[in-house]
């Protein structure tokens, strides 16, 4: 099946099936081009980029290969000088294609570099994992990791289209599977309550990779995710809902040290103190909370936070701090995305002495 | 004065005149935030810095100021990084607004943080030298250098306002002016022979830096180069023709190493040999091409290109390599910008043992 991304000029196709990455159909309709990149990791190279470059033969005079290695912590300058090493060994003019090939790592530096390189090279996500499937390889947020904040350099730029292949999901460690499923669970409390009770209905079937239940699960993410974005593609407003849970989780991440937890695992254990957060405000009843809370655990997701410092004190002043730099901040003041029990998210500032508080609470 | 740059949504005005670094009223309008960033260099912040600074008072809460090192060896990640540094460490929002005082290398390495940090926060040019003034603070290109290529990591992205205060331009020493002179030049060949002309009979004012032809040059390049632009904003053809001279150009700015020679001194030589090479293809009469080079060495710019190689075929072969990782390039083969005896400019692909015949003649 095919879902359209409607932005204007910058509009695209999401592809989503299984077998899509061995069938040359796939590519049908993208641009002529001399050369074509493809990047990748260690760990998807050696499983995928030989069947991507075949099934993409006869298209592109010369196609090369770029493996990375694997993990958030090479989501860097050094990663990303790499890819313009490469291109600018070889050559590579400005219609050049570059290929994503591999999870919310790679999807997100490779179009950073496709969006720098030369002011701008068209390129395709083909995202292996579930989390990139239903989130990084929609909406144009590409970027690397700075040591002082995730994500903190970077841009938005769209793809030329997007090709998900389910298939691919069955070499997933279960680890990364459940990580995904946080970015899955997220849709529905922000957005769409009957959603979450399909996930709720539906957890074990997607942990054990049920190819309807995934492609589901992936094709109404996308949906969601694209009705947020075409109304907010630059995130001044709605669209920052979508980082619901993430302003705890770049915190966990960023305090722990990239690579220590999954961003999925940071985002779900992020949702249930958001979640506390929002009892905390009234607008979450304790009921929900719980309800959430069970859902994330029973996706095989932590749901009490990691103490970044041994003291309390200490402790909720470096999450503070790690969040200040979160970028829905304004004026130094941290935005939480909070939601309702009516589905509905909501981004408002909190007092620190509340988020003291569920830190205090939620923290191991 | 001020020029409007008509790109939609991203429009934006140029001021020109005398005074204006001081004047508070240059600032009217800006959006509101709670923090600044003044980038500059060595040179400039000396001189200009404190004065920007008393200017803005009472705009922003904080105001802080980064000085790189001056030259366009500079113009590269480390830089970039230390701006991305000072922003993190200073806790900077989404809304914090840059400002690039300083030539074109602050301007394009400005622009390129602007457009990055966090996916993009605004900025504001304030060119303190004539190539900046008419040239890289119009357009919205931004970028960084690569040790393979000039400007080869960069981004579109256009400022919020540019401010051309014309008595900074009294504390450029004299090889700038020229520099800046080459860019002026520039548009009297690919657009404007009456611009040409006027050029011609201004040239010994505009190196003494009389006022109403100073603000008269800039003016009029500024408006040719906004018309370009306005009909091609990404560079997809017209807005090439802008880069007269600059293939040749780059070649020798990277030949040399970056610094060596003044971008605008390369683009002077570069101009020179792009016209023979126009001649050679029967587009541009000797006359013409005599006059352009009487004019660029008037204008105390070089005419005769470094020789990168000492064996005449080495020198070639370098040359080449260098320009075929143009921007421009299409399947590896180079696109030269070339004029006619109309003052109109023409993109298209030359034969290599003409352009080796050129760089044979005019390599010193």
């Amino acid at each position: 099946m095919s879902l359209q991304i409607e932005l204007g000029e910058r509009s695209y196709p999401i592809l989503i099936g299984s077998g899509l990455l061995d069938d040359a159909a796939s590519w049908d309709g993208l641009p002529a081009a001399a050369q074509a990149l493809i990047v990748t990791n260690t760990t998807v190279g050696p499983l995928y980029a030989a069947r991507l470059q075949q099934s993409l033969v006869g298209r592109f005079g010369r196609m090369h290969l770029v493996q990375l290695p694997d993990g958030e912590q090479y989501k860097n300058w050094d990663s990303l000088n790499h890819v313009f090493d490469t291109l600018l060994q070889q050559a590579c003019d400005r219609k050049t294609l570059l290929f994503a090939l591999g999870g919310g790592v790679v999807g997100d530096l490779t179009g950073f570099a496709a969006a720098c390189y030369m002011r701008g090279v068209p390129f395709v996500q083909v995202p292996t994992t579930l989390l990139a499937q239903v989130d990084s390889s929609v909406g144009g947020k590409t970027a690397i990791n700075h040591p002082l904040g995730k994500n903190m350099i970077g841009a938005f730029y769209q793809p030329l289209r997007v090709v998900c292949d389910l298939y691919t999901l069955r070499t997933l460690p279960a680890r990364e599977i459940s990580a995904g499923l946080a970015e899955v669970i997220k849709y529905g409390p922000i957005y769409d309550l009957d959603f979450l009770t399909w996930i709720d209905s539906h957890l074990e079937a997607l942990r054990q990779l049920d190819p309807a239940a995934l492609a589901y699960a992936v094709r109404r993410s996308c949906e969601i995710k694209a009705a947020v974005v075409g109304q907010d593609e630059r995130e001044t407003g709605l669209r920052a809902i979508l980082n619901f849970g993430h302003t705890f989780g770049h915190a966990i991440e960023a305090g722990l040290g990239y690579g220590q937890w999954l961003h999925g695992e940071a985002v779900g254990c992020g949702m249930v103190l958001a979640a506390r957060l929002s009892q905390r405000l009234g607008l979450l009843s304790a009921d929900r909370v719980q309800h959430l809370a069970d859902l994330i655990a029973r996706a095989g997701l932590p749901v009490r936070a990691p103490r970044l410092e041994p003291d309390p004190a200490a402790n909720a002043a470096r999450y503070l701090e790690l969040m200040r730099v979160d970028k829905k901040a304004d004026a130094g003041q941290i935005r939480f995305v909070l939601v309702d029990d009516a589905g509905a998210a909501h981004l408002r500032p909190v007092d620190d002495a509340l988020v003291v508080e569920v830190l205090e609470a939620g923290c191991a």
